[in-house]
Order: C-alpha cells, then structure tokens, then sequence
C-alpha cells in the first residue's frame, strides 16, 4: 500500500500494428496505472447529510417509513431504492479479455470499467460484483440469493462453455435483465454493423454467406442473432476446423450449433469454409492468412474482432475486402460492445422488463444501425463507440420492444 | 413505476415523545419518502469517460495491463481498483430497526442510509448487499464467495442470536475487517458515553454497578465491552428477568453471558436488578418504570437507547438521574451509531487490518471520548453525530491499534 504507479515496470502497452491511438502522443503504461490507482468508482450521495434534518430523514428515523412502505408493498423498493437502476457487473475472471481465466481480483479493473462506462453511456449505477468460485451451480446460486440487491445482472467474461448454462440458468432463476456481454452485446453490435455494411454495399443481408471463426461465447451468440435476422447461409469455425454434423467431438453447444448451421454440409478448415464466403467474421484469439481472405466472394466484408490482435490486420485485408471492421479504435470500424450493453440494460429497466428477449436484442442492433445510418460509408457501418445518441436510441427500442412484447 | 411520492399516504411521522427536531419545522412524511425516490445512492467515476483515449485507458485496451499486474502480484488489486476502501453493508433484512423482519427489499433503504454515512463521514465507498436468505450456512458461504468484490463487510441488522454465530464465522472465513455494527457499534458510542458521563460526575468506571435491560445484539455486545473497559458488576435483564446461572430457559449465547455476569448473584426482575443501580442501559424495545428509575443509587445515568420510542421518556428519567441520554436526535446526549463505524472502518481498512480486535474498538470509544472531553457537560457526554471529526479521530485511533497490535 506503499508503492506508486512508478514502481510497476514500464513497459510499452502497444502491439507491433499500431499506436492505440495514432492522433495523439502514445498512451504510456505509467498512464494506464495511475489513472487505476485507488480504482475508476466511487459511490456518492445523491442528496447531501449535513444536518440533524438530513440525517433523520435519510437515516433514523425517518427511512422507518420508508422501510415499512416497502414491507407492505414490496414492488415500492424499485421506487425508494437505487436498485431499480442498478446493474451488477458479475464474473468469476475465468475469461477476461484475451487474458484467460485470471481470477475475480484480477478481472476487477475491467469489471470496473464495465461500471463506469453504464454510468457514461447510460446514465445507470452499476458495480462489480466478482466471485470466487467457478462453479455453476454456486454462481447460480449466489445470483438468486442477491437477488435483492440489485435490478439487472450482466455477466461477464465467463468462459465457454459454462456461460451458456450459467446464462441459461440465471435468467430462468430471476425475474429480472440478465445478459452474459461476451455473447449478445458483441452478436448485437456485430449485426448491426454487418446491416451498415450490406447498406454501403447494396446487397441483401439474408443473401450473405457467413463464416464465424470463433465457437465460443461471441460465436455462439453471433451465430445465433444472425440466424434470427434471416441468414441462412453461416459456417462455423473452431480450432478443429468446421463445426459440421459429422464432427465426434463436439460438446452440445457446438453440436446444437452444427444441426442449425452450415446448410451446404461442409467439412474441412478455414480454406474450405472460406473459399466463395461473403464475410469472415473473427471472434476468436486465432488469426487467418491473407490467401484465404484473397478466396472470398467480391465485395467480401470482413471483421476481424479479436483484440488486441485482430485475426489479420485490417491493412492487409483492406487489400482483398470491401469493407473491414476490427475491435480496435487506431481504425475505422471499430466494433465494441459499448454501443450495445448501456442501452439494452437501460431499456430493459425502463421498460420494467422481467427479460431480455431476442426481439429486444434485434431492436438493439437496429437501433444501433439507425444512428449511423445518415452517414453511412465503407468506413463509417458502426457509430463510434463514444457516439452519445447511441445508447438513448438503442434503450428506447429496447424498452419499445419490451413492451410490445409484454414482458413488463 | 409511474406512482409519485404523493401517493404513499401522509401520516404524522412523529412519535408522542417529541418532533424530529424541535428547532426546525416538522418532517413530514412527504419529505421522507420525495428525499428517497430513486435510492440515495448513485455510482459515479472518479475521472470522465470523454475520449478515446480515456475509453483505451479505462477499458481495452488499457486496463488489460492494470489486470495482468494484478494477476502476477495479488496484493495489486488492494492498489489498483476500489476494493480496498469499499465497504459492502450486508443484511438479511432480519432485525431492521425496530421493525424486526421485515426482509432484504424493506431493509435495503436502511442499508443505503448506512452507505451514505461512510461516505459522508469516513469518505468510504460502500454498497449495500441484501440477502434473499436468513440460514447462516448460506450467508457466511456467500460472503465467502463475494469476498473479491470488498475490503470489508458490516453486517447489520441480523436478528440475534443468529447474529453472533454469522459474526463469528465470518469474521474467520474471510481475511478482512468485519464487524456487526448492531453489535459493537452500539457498544463502542455507549463505552464513550458512559466514559463522558462518569468523568462529568467525577468517578470511577470500575466501580459503577451496571443494569443491562436487553439481551439481543446490543445487550451482549455492551455486556462485553464493558467487561474488558474493567467494569465488573453488571446485570443482564432479558423479557424474563435477570440473565442468571440458575436460569435454565437460556440459549448458549444467555448462558455464557450469565457465567461472565450478575457477580452478586442476583435474581428476579428489573426492580431487583435496579435497586441501588448506578447504570440503566436500555437496548431494548421495552419500557422501565419511573419507581425504577428513582429506585436506582444517586447521581445515577440512564441510556434509553430504543429507538423511536426510549425505555423512558427522557424528561422523566432527568428527575431521578444526573445524567440521560438516548437515541434520538431530538434530546441531548445522542448516542448513535454513526459516532463509530465509518471511523472504524476506515481505520481498519487505513492499516491493512486482517480484522477489528477488541482493542480497537476500546480505541475508538476512546477517540469519540477524546473529542468531547474539552466540552464535557451533562448534556454533552457524547459529540454530535454530526462531527465530523469523530470519524477522522477514532480512524486514526482504531488504525494505531491495529499497526500496534500487528493484525496488518
């Protein structure tokens, strides 16, 4: 507790691709840790308690009253306490960022960061709630007995396949938005820029055929809302080549996935997926090689989302593609979660929505598409992540679609 | 959630003893419920979330950095992100106030009071935690499994004697500072007070014969520290009569109090426990008779620290006593919480303490004591709650003890 953010070792927090931000003097590791030091959050007071007044309102014994008026009508708690704008951002660090599974204290600094870009973008409280223990059953567990505490729950950087189920298994226990980011909030922001790219290119997005390299977490969910908006046409990749009907060692995530997935049966690797494919969609930590980007169809559209390195850098893609995205703001297109999470989790709460439903993710990414769509270009399919009209629009279609739906 | 805080009907929230605060107009329940809509709380960032190079900072790619640091050296996360001042205050919502069980959602307000005093008073961040559970089992697992996510747990408002054993297991499951401030809150402001009142009237606190009208959290936790403050002759009273060896109607929790107690033996009711009394300390939600009070020795003191409505009306104590005191704010001599734990944990949490010894919180009576001491009167053996150098005094002092006793 002594030490400063000096004696860390200095070492340069960039890639051999690019300068995190090329506009401006290098962002320096000295940089990154004092602006963690003491952590991003702060829990303040939204009324001040100054004097015997304040406290005896705030405090004994006035929140008597509003303690028993709660007692009496449980649904006022979401009136008279923050938790009807709270989100818990819970992990048990077993997949955080490209980092693995690292454990709750060191996912913290991320889960933070979750927080505060909720407080940013969507105007929500939120705090991180990390856990020690990897366990299924006991992380469900533990969210149904915390239940009170909070009014949402996104879980994040669990690892596949225990997401699915945990995800699966929350939702069912609670009556409340839950939404594992790593798979939806990346499946909505990929459609929506995919809708951006088919617009600049003229072409009908049900006609694409799609590849996915990634069968995690964000392949799964990509997989998934791309079917839901039409896609027929979607092969998936994971380290063994292509998740097809015929593979013996799929666990049943990847083989619910294959029954619904590559219709024209194809089996092989990333060269026989890819050759004749519209888009590569990368969601894994592997790369592809530059031949196999030169196979796909013309006005081939790739997003090679990996991050900090994307599946191939966007320059040498650029060569061979119409349109490229990555996960990295030093380019254009930059495809991050941000645009979707603070809306979709501030619609649902405002919408008194009990659950996030397909419908409200597909509004999401409509939403998300709706802002951009005035100024659409090659290098312009998804707002900047910075963009503040996103999350309002994309919380205001979620909250319309959740009431149309009738799940408030 | 389109309901305002008009719609909660209006009722007088003053009890037939007094107002809120005499000097000032009443509180009106209209006030209390507007000044909790939405919750008290709200989760802010300690630096702005504006450009890009704050979102690379921040999140990705930056905070992957801070994460790294932490997973190759642990004790970084106490550095780099808020834990290490965030108090989680967790209830079950079994003993709220006077209420009783009323459940985690009805408590929640009472938790959030308390989260906004740490903050105002200590500068500590902290976030209530309710829990949909009241098996101790399962509370202390829990706080077990949460225990990355805070640098400390007060836990409040859980019914005795459960209390005492999630206390004490969970002070041994986790390596942090935990304390049930219904417990040693209480009992370090009434070692202060009473430390005020003896040296008003000029005597010893070894000497004084203490009455004890409570057994619950409270009751024990004054019975103890009293003991270790040197005072020997104390009674316990429980809703049965004195707390004695020969009862046979005692839980594990009466039975131990009893062996440590009553060293005259005594037994019977209040009237036995009172005759000849120097001390009633009320920590019931029970009543004491005038006769009583005036059956007591001379310059006697009387604590009616129920709350909202005190053992006996003050004004009735003050013809027999030298000295009152209670726990409302609208008569002198308020002994209160607040005077305790956002000092107490901040001091903990300021020495990196493994947890809050006995001596600690002897520590911080001392330092409420220490504030007042210039100002002694018999209406002014305690500071105000409102001082707000109280907690900066006993920190420092719980702090210093813990550094001395090599708890960090």
């Amino acid at each position: 507790m002594t030490s400063t953010a000096d004696d860390y070792p200095s070492t340069d927090l960039h890639d051999p691709i690019g300068s995190a931000d090329v506009t401006e003097r290098p962002i320096t590791d000295d940089e990154v840790f004092l602006a963690h030091v003491g952590g991003k959050l702060s829990v303040e007071l939204r009324g001040p308690i100054d004097t015997q007044r304040d406290l005896s309102i705030a405090y004994t014994p006035g929140v008597a009253q509003v303690s028993r008026a709660i007692d009496a009508d449980a649904d006022l708690v979401n009136k008279y306490t923050w938790t009807d704008r709270l989100v818990a951002v819970v992990s048990d660090g077993s997949a955080v960022l490209g980092l693995g599974d690292i454990g709750p204290r060191a996912s913290l600094p991320v889960m933070e960061g979750k927080s505060a870009l909720f407080r940013t973008f969507a105007g929500l409280n939120s705090i991180p709630i990390v856990l020690d223990t990897k366990d299924p059953d006991e992380i469900v567990e533990t969210l149904i007995r915390l239940r009170p505490s909070f009014g949402a729950v996104n879980l994040e950087d669990i690892s596949a396949p225990r997401c699915f189920e945990i995800e699966r298994r929350v939702i069912e226990a609670l009556d409340c938005p839950v939404m594992h980011d790593d798979q939806h909030g990346t499946a909505i922001v990929v459609l929506a820029a995919l809708k951006g790219a088919v617009t600049v290119l003229d072409r009908p997005i049900t006609d694409l055929k799609v590849v996915i390299s990634g069968a995690g977490a964000a392949g799964v969910a990509c997989a998934n809302i791309l079917l839901a908006a039409g896609i027929s046409d979607i092969v998936v990749l994971d380290s063994k080549g292509i998740v097809s009907a015929d593979r013996t060692d799929l666990n049943h995530v990847k083989a619910d996935l294959a029954a619904r997935t590559n219709p024209r049966a194809l089996t092989g690797g990333p060269a026989d997926a890819l050759a004749g494919a519209d888009v590569f969609l990368g969601v894994s930590a592997g790369t592809v090689d530059e031949t196999l980007i030169a196979s796909m169809s013309d006005q081939s559209i790739v997003f090679a989302l990996s991050n900090p390195d994307p599946e191939i850098h966007p320059d040498l893609a650029a060569k061979h593609a119409a349109i490229v995205a990555t996960g990295r703001s030093d380019f254009p297109n930059q495809i991050n979660n941000v645009l979707a999470f603070p809306g979709v989790f501030a619609g649902a709460l405002d919408a008194g929505a009990r659950r996030i439903t397909e419908g409200m993710k597909i509004a999401a990414a409509e939403a998300i598409y709706s802002v951009v769509a005035p100024d659409l270009a090659a290098d312009r399919i998804v707002p900047s992540p910075l963009d503040k009209r996103v999350a309002p629009a994309v919380a205001a279609a979620v909250a319309d679609t959740a009431r149309a739906e009738g799940i408030c």
